[in-house]
């Protein structure tokens, strides 16, 4: 607990003078004002974050949190519920989506057991288990408001220790068999939305039983009666401990003054709760896509945030936050390698 | 003409088996099947582009035409005229806003000079100009069909070029200072909309000035009378030196099999009159960003594919395109990278 409350009382807000600067810059450089949207918007975001009017974003981490959930066994998904050990295990091997895309943009994939059923004997996974797997939270709460505390002091840790390393960008990911359940029922509590407008077929959940996976979202919630404006009670009763340990390094890049990009569904969720608990993490958060999956849109509104890619990707893993990093990258070229139109002659 | 006869002649259809071999492999992936939804169907399009398996978009090349245009003189552009001669002396500098994108994502620009107004001295612009901008449209055409031609037969000759020296992956850029004005003629004549529901303020063209910018590319049309099936018909009258020069690279693309990622606005009205005078070209062409521009959405819908980004760009240069370079990469890596469920002891 104290190290939550410690980074959430670092949490501060953006350097606005840097912005105006930044601003200026972009104004300044050769193009119409403006024409570069959402670069533009990403520059000045980052010279709030980090009050450097020429900051980097090349040393980057996807921090990959795996867990089970114990509302696996209300039957809520198709794969087994052993994928997620067996594909967690997996990512220190560079052979999953998100480690495809993460060579690709040079990032690290950090791959935590933060609660996944089952031993972990892959070396290359962090082990920071709390517990085997969250309980079935349609019986009760998924996990105790101590647990729920842990899995976000979890990510803190993980995160800090990656920006000790040197890193100046880290992504949100996931993996965990069943997790958009908890997720659309975060998103349920949240945004105040009935379970079926918000839950979707997540990994190949067939679209004919959507209205039964709704059913279990609108009973955990029932159950429980989290608070809505409480986002460590919303997490302890319906969450997961994977999607703690994402709001936790969300915090964590905020206390530190880091980015932190927000992949799909899941990650929005996660993202919901941090912003929940310190709602100054919003400013240090960078979306990426907009997962196919239903409900991922109307997350991102609640978060007041709008997707830069359009992929039809609902994979998880920080998939599409990865791919978002070049792109965040490429804005940061704008930056330092274009002139202004008066280095360039151009009188406007 | 013979090169333009002889490049179009040359254009084929996608492999099929290659793309059911491709779609095989993604389907055995170890994630849901589908859910990396459009990096599944980039990878399958250029294993139909290619024939190859595991093709490769690493050396990468955007192409940026750089062309006047005599409706000028009607007073539809904000921008003075001299910015296509001086901006477009700044691509070899490496300074402008597709420079720094190219950089991050390590590709080439190759600048090219097809009809700008004025001498240009900087030798790293490639000098193929056809005439010192094109007439102005409102008067009668804006070029004749048999410079329309070469200005085709330009863009396939650089192209080629690229492709010869090895690059595996193209994209279209244009510098010419109100060009969106000949793009939303042909936009209009392609789509048959109404001038002003695709005239849009371009480098930031006053927005209560869209009417009348919105009455010269209606103008344009009735004293041309463009025929709207014949591409090259419209490129002559309504149409400009770069977007033919862009067309003509999307030809040769589809030619020689390599592809070649669409930018905005005016890259799209490029594409249509490519697909006018051969249809199969769309195959081979990859979207990136839809552009702010008004009409953007709809030149996209015209041609039927649907952007990857939505940034709020409009710089055009190929900045968008190039900014797609590596989510098209991307695709690759999880082409290469990822493993089959099979291969993971997983089943499904």
């Amino acid at each position: 607990m104290n190290l939550l409350k410690e980074t959430t009382g670092k949490i501060g807000v953006l350097d606005r003078e840097s912005m105006e600067k930044a601003k200026g810059r972009m104004d300044s450089l050769i193009k119409p004002p403006g024409s570069l949207g959402k670069l533009e918007d990403i520059v000045i975001q980052l010279a709030g974050i980090t009050g450097d009017l020429y900051p980097r974003v090349d040393k980057k981490s996807v921090i990959v949190m795996a867990a089970d959930h114990g509302v696996y066994e209300e039957g809520v998904a198709v794969f087994p519920q052993a994928v997620t050990i067996i594909q967690t295990s997996n990512f220190p091997k560079g052979v999953t989506g998100v480690c495809a895309i993460a060579k690709q943009a040079g990032a690290d994939v950090i791959p935590v057991d933060i609660g996944i059923k089952g031993e972990m004997d892959e070396p290359g996974v962090i082990n920071e288990k709390i517990k085997y797997g969250t309980d079935n939270m349609t019986k009760g709460p998924a996990m105790t408001r101590e647990e729920a505390i842990r899995s976000l002091e979890v990510g803190i840790k993980i995160a800090n220790e990656e920006i000790n390393k040197g890193k100046n960008i880290l992504a949100t990911g996931e993996m965990g068999i069943c997790n958009t359940t908890p997720s659309a029922a975060i998103v349920s509590v949240i945004g105040r939305y009935e379970p079926i407008e918000v839950t979707g077929v997540g990994a190949n959940f067939p679209e004919e039983r959507l209205a039964f996976k709704a059913g279990i979202v609108k009973k955990a919630i029932e159950v429980n009666m989290p608070d809505p404006l409480d986002g460590i009670d919303i997490l302890s009763k319906v969450g997961g401990l994977e999607i703690g340990g994402m709001a936790g390094v969300m915090l964590a890049g905020a206390a530190r003054r880091v980015p932190v990009v927000v992949d799909g569904f899941i990650s929005t969720a996660a993202a919901l709760i941090a912003c929940k608990i310190e709602p100054k993490v919003k400013d240090f958060l960078i979306p990426s896509h907009c997962s196919i999956e239903r409900g991922a849109i109307k997350a991102l509104e609640l978060l007041g945030l709008e997707a830069m890619l359009n992929m039809n990707m609902r994979l998880g893993e920080g998939s599409g936050a990865v791919l978002a990093f070049n792109i965040i990258e490429a804005a940061t070229y704008v930056n330092n390698e274009m002139i202004t139109f008066e280095e360039a002659g151009i009188q406007v």
